[in-house]
């Protein structure tokens, strides 16, 4: 449930293309209200997913309240989520209001983080400067998607980087920041890991392969290309390449977020609505790993061996999988991508696997893709297509790192 | 007032201290409760220099509270103020629950600077880091001086103006970093001023002669020591000399916040009191430039020409009384510091003009000082004693620049 | 030949020793003295490791002088070298007077090499500095190994960088710099690589396990570790970790010079010698991969993906032998190493393949080895013993990149 | 004597040029032939300035050869100058086979500068990469002065700065860059003066005001402005100005080299000549200070403080002339310049005092002059005229800091 509107795919859709995809588990965020209890909505989430998903998969447990009130039931009931094999948090800084935390709920997540050994997972913005600038762009009637961008520029998001950071480090706390997507971003957080605070760098697959420019297209079809933070301009795109490959970004990944183009991202179409009310997300699971190697492998900008890094190995060890996932060694699990580098194809929405009437990669060439796919030994892809059985997927047991 | 209580100095004596420093134009804060009026608030305060102060005095109008009831009224009365000649705002992002401002108060003063074309001033502290770092200090039974620094880190400030600067970016605003008091905060705005942002650092004297070791002193002697930023580790103090000598920082002030060591400071001595309740200052402003000179030029740390830059030309442009003040030169003020740099002293109690029972540089050693000292033509210093007349100091007309 | 004695290894020792530590093709350099024909000089170390070589084989083609007498036949000579697939050079900027190349040399090999579409290596130490600082020490008596590392500072080998660098970016030509041993080089070729020069670093495995304090060992012991550049400080190992693991170097190599200690390293022994006449390097071949896992991935400073990388991979792309060699794919060669993670044992002279009488790393621990290793399908080492046959290694048809 | 010419200046009008633009002293250097006596040429230089300079002035003693015979008879000559009272030398890295010294020169140049405590002054271009460009560029019918910038690239200046402090770096001698013209050159000093090298950086006052485009003029008017190094393109300026007023540049001196345009700079002119036979300098002694001022301080680049300190204070300090000069203080030369920030003027050849038959500032507008000027107590300029006396000048006794 997001934005007055719930994502579209269930386990049953997201698990087949994350597979055909080339991706063979998923870890999803539990994003309870500020009101429920955290058992319960972890109950909840897993729920949808136990006894339906094709692939494996594994939770982030978001927390968006921490007050006095909360830290007394809700508090056991989050340790009781991490006693089940939970080692990860999420925290919005931005979405002041709905799922947002402030500067003394974010210091209690970090403290229990660091009790716990877990790792805070966090969406980096300013919620003021967000919610100044939305108020000033739809005053001034800018109200279309190619609006967005301007609502919520590089600097806020690098605030957020920087106030984060500094939260790790006066806590001890280990960081995970999700969806960095520009260079001030990535830099604001360079002095933190200068001096040692642990904290890793995530960005998406759209940031790499789209430029702003996509959310600018006529006749409202740039709602398509509305996420936040917002897909920038090429200069951050070439930038996170480069960071991508030298190790100050460490993860690819995607903010899989599927709302329709019809019943969903049009509820912000003017002149009834404005940017603001469009669902944010790119539906990208089923194209991370193909257009990664694409843009990234097939192009020289990445090496074969930091592909494999940035798209499996540094998430499974930093989310407490390794050595069950992320590498292929005796005893590990049979979660196997056999790629063929010879494929050539084109991404259309009549491929689409993912429960959405539209494919925001529509027309992008793929160079590469997973022939065949296993998830502990089975056989979830062959040639290209599903030939697995849901329900085959079940949560990875994590350790604390 | 502040913390309690109340700042022991008047027109009459500090103005006195800052003449035989060599210093001929004050700015002091004006800082309202968060419910008092803002003309009022700065009539009170001007009322208390005019007919008293021997030097010239400016004001910054500190805001403490912004919210929509106050955009009325209070708004209204703030633009009157500017209107007096006041083009320097105040907040501080530390102090949360007192003086502090929250991040949508902070989006409206800086808007409404930009507007204006005033300068934003900024005490820049994370206040929640602090708070939390106090609770938790306290609650460990670290009370003594000693802990205050622990309290507010480096990187706190870091933090804070990091903060403050996005901020400046996103409405175009001018700032001014108050005390500025380590290389983390330095460096933090490196990257705005890099884009363009207008932002100037301060930093002040004590950081320049001090480091953390005066506050450990003991028996309760640290309290002297105290204030916010703290002093830190002589680290800081050698980066912050060459901050100063290639321009990351503008000027040197003083924060002077005199109280007394008996009957103020020991508010805050164990086991009644605590770190957090010791008023925070140190009496410098009869120091400031004697000190400077004898720790920066006579060091050659800077050539003569940077300090005369630093100490009083830069704050005299940027706060728009350049060239009446800051400048030698036909139709300037003849505000003029004829300076002996044979002169040879040490500071003692004996000769603090500034209304408190200590002074925090007792034993410092004076390589030079004022011979004589005048404010638009009147000699206020003769071979280093006051000679002028209390009550000659005027307002000095700012210009918006 | 090297400094008046010979390299005691030839392709039948070394070749055993590399395959059994993990290496599966060799480059050597070619040598030859300012007045011998380069073909000639090729056709003689080729024909040292054709018929002998277990493993496989290419060469860097060393020029040692390049006057208006050698553009001559010299010339057509070299490019008959190239001719024959060798698609990289070698100056060295050190050594004035034996191989050393001044500044003319150096742009008109650049010059070629941008040409001929040809990587340039270099040793890069300033030749004078080197110079000046061995005859300085002498000269005051400091003849011991201990004062190897003072006669060609950290600074003297920046020098060098910056000097040929400077050359690739005013030729265009391709560069690579090899052994490099401290923080100083590094940084002093990262303006270039930032303005799009393209130009490698390569460091050996010695300054990743060893330190100063080694060449300073009693009883001339110490003279097992003199090599140029010599081994730094432990901060300047520790920072060539960082910069291997984030791009910033991107081999690991050996600068394999093997010498015995009784007959050739004792040349320099005091009184009658001193440090600048003990032959230069560290034999080992055998130890560079073992040791790169065991002080790389298994303390976790490299993943095993980069580790792949900085010891295979990006070797055998910048010189011409990608895909065949550096990749396990359809159509490469069946260059394979399988790892024994679980593997412990001790390096002592009593398993030492290569022809000295002494192993530098005595005594050091290894966590995990090669346990089998194929060249070109033909199983080489099994259960860590060499089972091949020598003879089977060839030399690798090198294309220009 | 230079490029086969000689400079049109003599002392008479080089002195009236420079008092009436604002500068007291001169510091000239003494270039010998590479087998001149160093003692002999000191005093053919010192000659031309005696009885006939109307302002006071000093000379760096040039070095342009130091093998073994010279450090003979030739050294002890050269003691005999410094014992007269100059304490710099200056080295030419470029013009091989000219003036220029190679590295076994330099490094006993700097030695020697080290004993005695001597600034070694040095021009920084690579001598074969210049000569190797030349050479191309003429070969390829590339000769009008529009050439000249190609010839030698900002990173060819960059690596003699580079060689050079890694000299002084070595040596621990003192160290000061003459004309500095580009970014490249002045980072490629930064990491130097952060590991403590004692060295300064200098600019001109055309590279402060000019562009490459005016080497580029039509008609061969673009031989008035070829210099060495080179006037860059504007990026280059803008950073320069930033340098100077951060620090990293600490001085603006003229490379003052005056040769007419008919019978000297059409040396060049093609076909018979190319840019390389260009005598290089552009006349400015006259507009040094009043451009820095309109360019610098009226445009607020520089304050007012900086200005002094750029255009002698520094200067003063750095060749041991202070506080004799540089400064306004008791017991201090009475060098005066009153100076009339209202003056608005343009500079014409008509105006010009220097010995040129074109100035290669026509048409710039001046914002401010000097009114007043004395040295020593005379008045020598007064409402912008020469009224003093030639001979008035004498050599200033230096003192080695």
């Amino acid at each position: 449930p997001f934005m007055g509107t719930t994502a579209k795919d269930t386990y049953e859709t997201a698990s087949r293309a994350a597979l055909v995809g080339g991706t063979t588990t998923l870890i999803e965020m539990v994003c309870p209200g500020k009101d429920d209890d955290p058992w319960e909505a972890y109950q909840l989430w897993k729920g949808k997913a136990e006894g339906r998903s094709a692939c494996d998969y594994g939770f982030h447990m978001g927390v968006t309240r921490w007050d006095d009130d909360t830290s007394g039931g809700a508090e056991a009931s989050l340790r009781r989520v991490v006693g089940d094999g939970v080692t990860s948090l999420k925290v919005f800084l931005a979405y002041k209001g709905a799922f947002g935390v402030d500067d003394a709920e974010l210091y209690r997540v970090c403290t229990l983080a660091k009790e716990l050994g877990l790792v805070v997972t966090a969406h980096c913005e300013n919620a003021e400067l967000v919610a100044s600038r939305q108020r000033k762009l739809v005053g001034e009637g800018k109200v279309g998607p190619e609006w967005h961008e301007r609502s919520r520029p590089a600097a806020v998001e690098a605030e957020g980087v920087h106030h984060f950071c500094t939260f790790l480090e006066m806590t001890g706390a280990k960081g995970y920041i999700v969806h960095t997507s520009n260079r001030l971003a990535v830099e604001a957080a360079r002095p933190f890991v200068e001096r040692g605070v642990d904290v890793d760098l995530e960005t998406v697959i759209p940031y790499l392969t789209l430029d702003e420019t996509y959310a600018q297209r006529a006749g409202f079809e740039g709602a398509k290309y509305v996420m936040s933070p917002p897909i920038r301009g090429a200069e951050h795109r070439a930038f996170l390449w480069e960071a991508l490959a030298d190790g100050r970004v460490s993860t690819v990944a995607t903010d899989h977020a599927p709302f329709d183009f019809v019943g969903q991202k049009d509820m912000g179409r003017p002149p009834e609505g404005d940017f603001t009310m469009i669902p944010n997300g790119i539906p990208s699971v089923q194209h991370r790993v193909t257009l990664l190697y694409t843009h990234g492998v097939n192009t020289e900008k990445l090496s074969l061996q930091r592909f494999v890094e940035v798209a499996s190995t540094h998430a499974a060890k930093r989310f407490g999988m390794y050595p069950a996932k992320g590498t292929i060694a005796p005893g590990s699990d049979a979660d196997l991508v056999v790629w063929d580098p010879e494929y050539r194809g084109t991404i259309t929405q009549a491929d689409n696997l993912m429960n959405t009437d539209y494919d925001g990669f529509e027309g992008f060439e793929m160079v590469g893709r997973p022939e065949l796919v296993t998830v502990r030994g089975e056989v979830m892809v062959r040639g290209g297509e599903f030939v697995g059985e849901l329900g085959h997927g079940r949560a990875v047991p994590r350790r604390i790192g």
